[in-house]
């Protein structure tokens, strides 16, 4: 899958309040969250690295794009995930143009990549790359 | 969006009771749920129909498709969505293989698109059509 991604020399959890404190400026809330190592390891028994996925939204572009069509509800909200690498955490966001590209959701799918990517580059900028 | 639709007969609450009553049963736990008529109130101030967003995992796919590409976390949980409408609630859920095109995920999505369908199918089959 393509989207935006930052490596950053950060261990998960400091990532995470980091990734957390940049999305509120850019107009996203975090509604969901799953601690996706948690979960398989508590269903399956496996081990994996540490990696959650946050549900991000912004309100008004997630109002205007259900008014649309609200079988968009289908692909919100917009996934923010922190994974753990070698040397510090992958933050990834989903590029919103990829999941709508039904032309008539392309200006709000812009507005709405414009703004995760400038979130996850605001994180990028105040951390050592990994 | 497409996806698998279906239109029953019961109010949202009770729609939503039915649904997380078979989920398990084709492999499907709830992890995330968003009110998402409460959320656009409360942060908008705007009234909409009652709709909720639950994020729906099958572990053992999720694990699978972890494995193959961990960027597919931008894609999961699987969204199903109770909405009301007119004379009762509509049901959807996210077709996997519209998410997941890449051909490497085709045998994945396949079997996810099976049991979301399913689980549609169960809820439609006990309860009348709106």
């Amino acid at each position: 899958m393509k989207g935006f991604t930052a490596d950053v020399a950060l261990p998960i959890d400091e990532a995470e309040t980091a990734l957390r404190s940049e999305l509120p400026d850019h107009g996203f809330g975090v509604l969901t969250e799953i601690d996706v190592a948690a979960t398989l390891k508590a269903k399956l028994g496996v081990d994996r690295a540490p990696m959650k996925i946050l549900g991000a939204c912004n309100p008004p572009l997630a109002h205007a794009a259900l008014e649309l069509d609200p079988t968009v509800a289908l692909l919100l909200p917009c996934n923010v995930v922190v994974e753990a690498i070698e040397g510090g955490t992958r933050i990834m966001a989903v590029d919103p143009r990829d999941l709508m590209p039904d032309p008539a959701f392309a200006e709000l799918a812009e507005e709405a990549a414009g703004k995760l990517q400038a979130a996850i580059d605001a994180v990028a900028a105040r951390v050592p790359a990994a």
